[in-house]
């Protein structure tokens, strides 16, 4: 049932089309340019055409079966129009009306009341109070909002919320350099939760990790079960907000739902496999260490770096995360070593090699080989410096399309330098290579703390009794 | 004498002059391009000439007076050069030259030596291994590696580090929208170190709020005693890394210094009045908080938010940053309710208006007003979204350039939209006008934790006895 959702062979879009930055008009609009292929069905009385599609004046006079429909009317003219959408034969309904629970005791009764009647006509509904969904498979991008951009990136992320503030109206996705399976904005979720997410997502052949954000969990025990399952497929990454009393409260009327309370979320978490987010920017940076690395199989970190300081920072986040600093083998300090005094020791600081040797980058490649080798080091936090001058972009993006496949360790990089062009060319041509790279060394050694978490998790089996994370 | 290094009438380049990516023919170019106004002397006796400018056999050779020397020379030629300056009177050296503590236990006997050769000189050395110093005020940019540009935008503060990290070739200082007053990397710090600079830039005119990154602090008392009373003049922010073992460990290595334990020096910063700072951008993003914007009389935040999730997030992490949610008065919550159902709480979540009235937009300037003039609300946290349509950029910053000194208060920003260009040039106009806008809400909360700290310092008087931080 939730596939159909993501899946549509025909939406009915039921709103105002008068031209502006929000409503049907720009519904309709955003479908037809991300390429959506299915059928739309604008419904209104009071327009004959909109975007050169034609507008039915109610869902009976729509010719073909219609498997989704967008409500974006007055909340208390919803209800009636889901028991049209019954009659219609319509079961998937995506509620962007706002004024439910979010708004007063009134709303919320209007929602509850709303939940009643779609259950006895076996309605499901997304929302109310969403931006709604987005399949990047299939350029179902029925945003509400004008973005000024329609076609997301299809990659492997999941993205499901309990707010608009992942839709493409409230994020830069086509300056993010990843890829998007799935978008989900739940709203008030008075019916589809993060439990039917997860468990549609598990199976969905097109996702390979979830990332949530969540206010509130509907059903906790269900929760736990779905979570955990999910997380035996791909990893599960939470961003839970509302973790303090007064957050908690605002979260009430945000969404009218209520807040759990964080200690037990957070030991849900621990039996589900879960892999806790701490920060919004988060839920959309923090899946790329999944989205084509490896899992380490230990949390072993070598350092290869071309300033010291850093390597200083990345090491005490090393051990906020539960990573530890590899101590080389001998063969490989040896190696390295013999290339210039002083780099037998993990972090690896070329710096100073780099000032002193003028073929400092030939020997670049065969250190970060020599680090990936040694059987002591689980996983690679790479710290390069880019510039435009001396070919030095394309270098890197050889070295690094050279250790693809070759190695069952993550490699994360930050990239740093006085150039933001060059910083951001290397870091795209980077990440199309499948290697992640983060804005901050913290990022990157949180990123490396959630594989070897998310490793753990799979080596203890995720899917029955209670799961250790480091 | 510290002074001295940032103000030289004349500057001596000891070096290579081979083109380059480092060295001196890079830093006499960075020197003339970033409009240094002093005198430049070359000292080599293997060039006759670089970039137009006349270069000398030997120190002895310059005609005039020189206050400072830079050093680019191979470590073990370092201590006679030291000699030859203070032969020719100068007693500024700036060591950039690497390979002493941090190399092995001979470049630490080699450092040690040149530190009493230079005591008995009475010549002061900021390094060695940094990449030296920066004054926006006069142009001094004597930037060893090539940075591609060369001015950076005059401001206050002041960003001083244990690593070259600060530097103009590790920073995209001309994407970053505030300015600086001056630039130093201590290097291994053998002699000028972070309580010489906290004297100078606490006195200093041009300064109004010091950053610091440090792995560790050579004299603690001093250290206490130099940032208790720069801090009653403003604030002084401080990035301390090597915090768990492992990075102690690594900091020895990288600059040859010992690591403080990490809970004194917590303890150092409640005494001294200093703010510590989380993460590595934190250097150069926390100070715009005090570069323009008033510190706040108290903790309470109202939120102005178009979207209640991220302000759901905010409240979070007001309650870590030890501020509380505003409850708004009946005066304010009663106009706001006026305008839009709902709004007369805090979170003030303009959202639902905004997508219910047309004209939402035009109120938007009133309810800043309404929620600054509350005088339960200390700070504020505004939350907008960006679009390059409809005048919306121009229309924000109107509103805020008519906030702008009418209350005593400071007010963050953080801007989100589906348009990374409409985000940043709403951004840059924001900061133009003196408004800081962060990146990611989570920052937001933090600046303003800040400046309430650092209120209460200045109320508490920083200047004697243990002071209280939130």
């Amino acid at each position: 049932m939730v596939d159909r959702f993501f899946n549509p062979r025909s939406i009915a879009v039921i709103g105002s089309f008068r031209e502006g930055y929000f409503g049907g008009y720009v519904m309709i609009r955003s479908l037809l340019k991300a390429g959506y292929a299915g059928s739309i069905f604008p419904v209104n009385p009071g327009y004959g055409e909109v975007h050169g599609i034609k507008v039915y004046p109610s869902l009976r006079d729509i010719p073909g079966a219609t498997d989704v429909a967008v409500i974006m009317i007055n909340a208390r003219s919803v209800l009636p129009m889901i028991t049209q959408c019954a009659d219609r034969g319509i079961r998937c309904v995506v509620v962007v009306s706002d004024g439910f629970a979010e708004r007063d005791a009134e709303g919320a009764r209007l929602q509850d009341e709303m939940v009643l009647l779609a259950r006895s006509l076996d309605v499901r509904i997304i929302g109310p109070n969403t931006a709604g969904v987005v399949n990047t498979a299939n350029g179902l991008n029925p945003c509400p909002y004008e973005a000024g951009y329609y076609r997301i990136r299809q990659g492997v992320t999941a993205i499901c919320a309990q707010s608009g503030m992942i839709n493409p109206q409230a994020v830069t996705y086509p300056e993010m350099r990843f890829g998007v399976s799935k978008i989900c904005d739940f709203g008030n979720k008075c019916d589809v939760d993060e439990c039917d997410l997860l468990e549609y997502l598990a199976e969905d052949g097109e996702t390979g990790v979830i990332s949530l954000y969540l206010e509130s969990i509907r059903n906790g025990r269900r929760f736990l079960e779905s979570a955990r399952k999910a997380a035996t497929r791909k990893p599960v990454l939470v961003l839970k907000s509302g973790r303090t009393r007064d957050g908690a409260k605002a979260s009430e009327s945000h969404t009218g739902s209520l807040a759990v309370d964080d200690r037990i979320f957070d030991g849900v978490c621990s039996q589900a496999g879960i892999l806790r987010l701490e920060q919004f920017r988060d839920i959309f940076e923090m899946p790329k260490i999944f989205a084509a690395q490896p899992l380490p199989s230990g949390n072993r970190v070598g350092i290869l770096t071309v300033t010291g300081g850093v390597a200083v920072m990345a090491i005490d986040e090393c051990a906020r995360q539960g990573l530890s600093l590899a101590r080389l083998g001998p063969g490989p300090a040896d190696a390295l070593e013999s290339v210039f005094v002083g780099l037998g020791k993990n972090p690896v600081d070329i710096g100073p090699m780099m000032a002193a040797l003028s073929n400092g980058f030939d020997l670049y490649p065969r250190m970060l080989n020599t680090l990936l080798e040694d059987e002591n080091v689980d996983a690679l936090f790479a710290v390069l410096w880019a510039t435009p001058a001396g070919n030095v972009i394309s270098r890197y993006v050889e070295t690094y399309e050279d250790l693809k496949g070759r190695f069952r360790k993550p490699v994360v990089t930050w990239i740093y330098g006085p150039d933001a062009g060059a910083i951001a060319e290397l870091g795209e041509r980077l990440e199309r290579c499948g290697f992640p790279v983060f804005d901050t060394p913290e990022k990157c050694i949180r990123a490396l703390g959630l594989a070897y978490r998310y490793a753990r998790i799979r080596v203890h089996g995720g899917g029955s009794g209670p799961v250790l994370i480091g």
